[in-house]
Formats: structure tokens, sequence, C-alpha cells
């Protein structure tokens, strides 16, 4: 984020997304594209190169194509920047992905780049199943492209590998072809404001950093829930489980952005060192730690729906997880002895990630002389969906004469303060073409986040029903036995 | 405040109000009983017997004024409780104040009692002109009325004399004929749900007290503003000024809430004797770290406004001080190093109380390398009027690529969490007819806040002309020279 080229000085560039049909491409990759060429936060040479299977594409079907995904996406008539997808985007057929293929994609990101005399900065965005990111790299190198006369950025959405042998396994095959320097792995959790704030909040505000320990915190609770089911995911998910799609990802980088010391300086080497130290440290999750569910049929948002197995697509007996709690200690100075305590499931009562940071109480009650302090504690909310911002929960008395102690907040909206917030993916591309890596997911990270996870995928919990439309099975209240209390209410 | 009778248990009493024909009663003292009594919260044998020097009055003319106060105090006829006026209220005059009339006070106290079957319960409370204070409280005692049948109460308005010796001389005739346990000194300040609510906040929540202290707030400011100015008591402002009308009182209240070590309990003499404590601490002022002002003519809220000289009232060469800011160090474990600022004035540009807590910035920038923190520090702001409540001033990236940071708030308002808040005087009326003094003001402490303030009218700094309407004399803000910026904003 810091130390970068402001927005208008982005060199010219190249954007070759690998995977240019696809569900991705519409949904998310064209209308952050489109919407920063609006807003004219991509400099004037800024081009799209579409690469995909499809042969009988050509770079008039995919212009129409754009604008078609575009509208749907919800951009109006008036909005939709026909210019930008007649001008910028051009398409080229990977065929079905052979040697040559990437040959004649090499020659018509040249020939693109001569006509339009461009430097030669170039990023490929893979766009793809998971299943063919190795081949892809593979051929990108083979086919020169893994450098260029400008610069050249690899973008690899998740996931990652599916365990800690095949994570590595990628990493190898990234680096026999890319530095690491040119790559940019995307959770796109990353990208959201309230992530990336953090860190500000923690390292710019004097107020926390001297709370944020164990002699003050007693406990830290990541919650990523979903209303939604499997949906049209089940073949993918069948395959992976709650686990791998949130846990290992997303919830792993709000636990490392949480608990991570104060980097070095503000910027990517140091930032993503100092969450991989985090990982370092987490002390091997037990067994006992860890509760998996799965959604059976059950009322959400005040609709009947079905359970996991009778989802189409998904094996009617499947012992797939789609909720997992566990209890992850971090044995470093800072956090040895407080749980941290991770949430997500599908099928949840409500649509919600917050990190809860949970204070511990006053060490005396000034109100019950010599009792242990029975107030409720404080605690700090931290919520990057739906309704971004922070809630400091404090103790006070109810006026009247008598004291009476109620909890409040404290509290702040980044609705209330500011413009509607940019997309993550938005923010992320930018990020990209600026070169800044900050936000991205180093190949050490991955690595240790795997190490972490890849036990309990190998020696896998029992999978306990849960009725759809409840906070997943009540085994999950049982990890924070110790504190004498459930999971914090939303 | 705690371990009291609950409100439904207000022994049987009689209220007595010596200056029951003054200013104090009818816009303060009579509003605030009959709104407690339309509550029901005295109790049904609750009685108030006015006094005062007007020897024409008789009961029932003294109800007829009653209800022309409370209609004049915007109680409306329906709200009017006639029945309270009519079978509540008496009235006994104390004619020129000789010995005879409290003689005569004390039988008309015993017949009233023994009319209406009282166990002999008082409060006699002085809203009087503070020169007479010492007479009254000697023609009580004298007349047998510091102890009678049951509990006998004493309530003292301020001013607790002018300066040191005058406080000491008047606590001195409170002692010859009360014990310190009946007297009950008010502040109205105490008496805000805010106020009250400080050491709630401070001691019932863990977040704050670990950053009490010198090594992590860097300094604060308390300021109570008024736009008013001197108003129709020109007579009495001439024999005071800001430093005795406000500072020694309502300012260092503030302070020593503030400022003070956690009590041993929640009750009124550990909390006093803590915030006595605070007091004894203070390092003598010097003259350099006061600045006194006086209001010329200027804008107020739009409106023209005379200067103080051209007050009805006033002499055309007054150098009293109708502003005070000065610079106050404690010098104990806690606070030593870290300046406490008191501003207060009138004809200032808005009403306002605050106590602004300041903390250190962080050691370093994490977004300038190298550089020490030149952050905006994150500060708390607690507002006691005129809209009461808590803000915590942090620092937020502002949305977008760059980390531009921007100061936001975590806030709290009372208005939008409880009813409206009680009034001062019914809150603290309640405190007396409970026996908790804890919000009252102590002997100790009166003499402590004085010794701090009396050097200063001995000797005292040059009055510095400021334009109504403004913050007071420029020169206020040269007391905070050291930390290379003026009072915070408002």
């Amino acid at each position: 984020m810091p130390n970068q080229e402001s927005q208008s000085q982005i060199a010219p560039h190249l954007f070759v997304i690998l995977g240019a049909t696809g569900d991705l491409m519409g949904r998310k990759l064209l209308p952050a594209l489109h919407h920063l060429a609006q807003q004219g936060k991509l400099g004037p040479r800024s081009y799209v190169l579409g690469a995909a299977v499809d042969t009988d594409l050509d770079d008039k079907a995919f212009r129409a194509r754009a604008r078609r995904w575009l509208v749907d996406d919800g951009v109006s008539p008036a909005e939709l920047e026909a210019q930008w997808c007649n001008q910028k985007l051009f398409y080229q057929t990977i065929g079905s992905g052979g040697a040559d293929d990437y040959r004649a994609l090499a020659a018509r990101i040249t020939a693109i780049e001569k006509e339009l005399q461009l430097p030669g900065n170039r990023v490929f965005y893979l766009a793809l199943p998971p299943e063919i990111f190795p081949t892809v790299i593979q051929r990108l190198g083979e086919a020169g492209l893994s450098e260029g006369p400008g610069w050249t950025r690899l973008v690899i959405e998740k996931p990652f590998g599916r365990d800690l042998s095949s994570a590595e396994q990628l990493n190898a095959v990234v680096h026999q072809h890319f530095e690491e320097s040119q790559v940019y792995r995307i959770d796109h959790y990353l990208g959201k404001e309230t992530v990336r704030n953090i860190l500000v909040f923690r390292f710019a505000n004097s107020l926390f950093e001297p709370l944020w320990n164990r002699d003050r915190i007693e406990s830290v609770e990541i919650t990523v829930a979903e209303t939604l089911g499997v949906e049209h995911r089940a073949r993918y998910y069948e395959t992976a489980g709650a686990l791998r799609d949130m846990v290992q990802n997303h919830l792993t980088q709000l636990l490392t952005l949480a608990a991570m010391e104060a980097p070095a300086a503000f910027d990517a080497r140091a930032i993503r060192e100092e969450k991989t130290k985090v990982l370092r440290s987490v002390r091997p999750i037990r067994l006992e730690d860890v509760v998996f569910g799965q959604y059976g049929p059950g009322t959400v948002d005040g609709a009947k729906v079905q359970g996991y197995q009778e989802e189409p697509g998904v094996a009617k007996n499947s012992q797939m997880e789609t909720f997992v709690a566990l209890r992850v200690e971090i044995a470093n100075w800072r956090w040895q002895g407080v749980p941290f305590f991770l949430r997500t499931g599908k099928r949840l009562p409500c649509r919600m990630s917050q990190i809860v940071i949970n204070f511990r109480c006053p060490p005396v009650s000034m109100f019950r002389p010599f009792d242990a302090c029975e107030i409720h504690a404080n605690a700090l909310v931290i919520t990057i969906q739906p309704d971004e911002g922070f809630d400091l929960r404090f103790e006070i008395k109810a006026p009247g004469q008598e004291v009476e102690l109620q909890s409040r907040s404290l509290h702040f909206r980044y609705s209330e303060a500011f413009a509607p917030l940019p997309d993550a993916y938005e923010t992320l591309l930018l990020d990209v073409l600026l070169g800044d890596a900050t936000l991205f997911v180093s190949d050490d990270w991955v690595e240790a986040s795997w190490s972490i996870y890849t036990p309990l995928l190998h020696n896998r919990p029992p999978v306990l029903p849960y009725a759809a439309g409840t906070w997943g099975p009540a085994e999950s209240n049982h990890l924070l036995r110790d504190l004498g209390r459930d999971w914090s209410a939303p």
C-alpha cells in the first residue's frame, strides 16, 4: 500500500486473463476493470487480453460478450463504457492449452504490444480451475512469458493447493518459472477495506497496542458465517470442505493480521514476514479442539432449505464438513495462553464476518467489595461484513441512583463516515498494477498455513450434524468451556 | 451510590429549606422536589418546610407561590401536583434571623412532626447567600437543631468559603455544631450523570485503566465553557471571579475524578479520600502557568454583546477575571509529568463541558520508516454538556489505495441509549435523603482545593482582554507550548 506510484502513474500494460470466458471474469474481474477504467485509475494505456479455450470467439465477439456481462452485472447503458470495451479488450484462444497454443498467445501479446507501442509490462491472471494451475504456469514459462520486455506479474486465485504437499508442489512449479516477487496470490478477503485497516487500527493508534497481548486479552473469536448453502459449487465443494475452502485461507488471514507483531516497516516484505511468523508459533491443533459439522435441513432467513446431502451434486452419504470451529493457540511471548477461536460455516443464521477481541475483566469489582470482578468484560468487535466498522463494548452506569451497569458500545461504521467502499477486487487489481504485494499471500504463508491444517485433513474429526439456520453443532461451544461461556452473540 | 436503601425506602422526613423564597428555590429545588414527588421517589411521608425572612407569608400564600414557580418553570397545569403543593408544603418565617427566630423555627418543626407523626428525620438546606452561612449554622446549632429525634443532615450550597482561611473558618463553624457525616456540600456538577459515570467508566472497564497513566497519556484538558455573560450576578461576581466561581469547585472536581486512584470500595469515604489525595499531590501552580482574561465587546451566537465592564453592576475599571486557563501538575506516581490544562470562561463561543484525555503518539510511524510518529494521537473525549457522551478519537485508513490516515471517532451518546437524563439537583437531593454522601464535597477536599488556588488570589496574574465569542486571550494557548499545539478543538 505505501511507497507506491500514484494511481495516475500506472505504467502502460497488457492485462492477460486466462480463463476469460469463466464465471470469475464475468462477475468480478471485468466489472472491476471496467469500473477502474471509468474512474481513470488504470491510465490511458491499459489493455486487457482475454484468453480461453473457446476457439470461435474473436475480439469483436468477446467485446460483445463483455458488454453483456457488464449489463448483467448491473451496469446501466448510460454508465457502460462501450468505448473501453471496443478499444481496450482483445481475445486470444488458448485452444486445448498445448505448447503451440501458448506460443500463439505469446505471439499475439507481442503483436498487440507492437501495434499499441506498449513497453511490455504484463499481468497474467489465472482465472482457472486450480487443477490446471501447474500446467498453465509451466506452459507460460515454456513459452517465454515469465519474463518480458517490461515487468511480468502472475496472479493466482485460491486455492493454493489442497494440502501441504500440493501447495509445496504448486509453489515449486511457480518458482521454476517465476520469481516470488512476481507472484500475487489473491485472497479477496485481504482486499476488503476493514481487513486492510486492521493493521492501521493496531499500529497507528497508541490506544490498542498496549492492550494487545496476553496480559489484557482473554480470547479472540473469529467468525466467518454464510447463510448460503453449497449452491452451484457442489462438485468443487465435495473435494474441498470448509477447512480448505475458508479456514486455511480467509480465517487464517484474519488470525495472522490480528495476532502479528508490529512490522519493521509498512511494506510487503516486512508485513508478510510477520504474518508468517505467527503461523510458525501456532501450536499443533489437537483433535479435541476441532469441531466439524454438516448442515441438515432447516430454516434460513425464514425459508425452508434442504440439507447438504440433498443438494444437487452432493453424495447422499457425504461426510464433507460445511462447518468448522476450532481452537488455536499461538505459543509466543505475546499470545501464550490466549485461545483464538475460529468458526465458519454455511447455512448459519446470518452472513457475518467478525473478529471479537475479548479483554480480561478488571481484577476487582468496585461495586461488590472483595469479589473478583464479574462485570461483563470489554470487547472490541471488528466487523468485516456486512456492516463494516468497529464496536468497543464497554460498561456504563445506567442513569439513576443505583449503580446499575449496562453494556453499551462506542461504535464506528464506515458507511457513516465514507462513501461506499471500493470492491475488494478493484483494490487488489490496482495493487497488482502498482506492484504492491502487501495484501497478497506469500509462498511461506501458504505453506505455513497448510502445515497447521493438513494433519486435520488426514485425521479428520467426526462430522456432526446441525440444522440449517443454527450456529453449527452445539459441540462448538464446548471449545470455550474453559472460559465458562459460549461464543459471543453476533 | 451503592449499598443504599432502595428508593421507595426513603424514611419519612421534613425537608427544611432556608432561603425558601429565593431564586434557587424557585428555579431548582422546588421543581426537583416536585418532580421527585410526582415519580413517587420521595415516599408518601415527605414534607417540605420553607423558611425565609418574609414575615407576611403563611402556608397558604407559600403554596400559591410554589404553584406559580412551578408553572413559570414549565410545569403544565395538567402535570402540576396541586395536591402535593397543598398537602406537603409549609412555611415558617425566620424574620431577621435572630436566636428567637430559630427557636420559633425549631418549635414549628416539632409541631409539624408531631401533627404528622414524623420520626424526626430532618434536612436543612442552606439556599442562602454565602456570607450568612456561618451565622445560620450557628443559629441552627444553638436552637438545638443540629440533632433531632431522627437523623439530621445539613446541605450547603457553594461557595464553600472564598479562600483557604474562610473555608477553614466555615468548616470550623460547621463542625462546632455538626458531625462531618451530617454535612452534604453540594456541587451540582457532581450530580450530572456523565460526571457520576467517570468512575464507572474508569474502573468497571479493563480497557482504560491500563492506559490511564503517565506512560500512555500525554496531557488532559478540562474545559467548562459558557456563552452567557455575567447576567444578573454582577454583584456576586465582582467579589468572586472565574477562579472562585468555577475553577476551585467544578473544574477541580472534574480534575480529581479524572486523576484519582481506584478507591478501596465504591463508597463515599473511600472515594472522597482518593479525590482529596489527588489535590495533596498538586504541585504549587506557577504564576506563568495561569492566564486570566476578561471579556470585551464581541459577538456570541450571532448577537453583538457588550464587554464585562459595560455590564450593569460591574465597575468600569473592574479587573475581575471572567476567564481562567491554567496548567496543573500532579506529582504522584501515576501523573508526574502529565500536564492537566483547565480552562473556563464566560462569553466563549459555545456552551460546553468536556474532559479530553490525550494519549501519547505511537512510538514509531509504520507509514514513514525511521520517523518518530507524527500521527494525530488518540484521544478520549468525555462530554458533560451539552451532548453527554464519550468519543474515542482514533486513526483509520481512508478507503483507497494509498495509506491516508484520517481521524474518526468511536462514539457513544447517552441520548441515543437512554431516556432523558435526570436533573442534577434531583439526583443530589435523592442522595441526601438516602444518606449517600459519595457525590458531595468533603471538608478535606474543600480545604485542599483552596490551598491550591488561594496563592493566585493573593498574587493575581494580569487580566488580559478577549473579545466575547472567542476562546479567551491568545495567551491561553501558550500554556500548551511544550506540546507544540493549541487546545483541542471542541
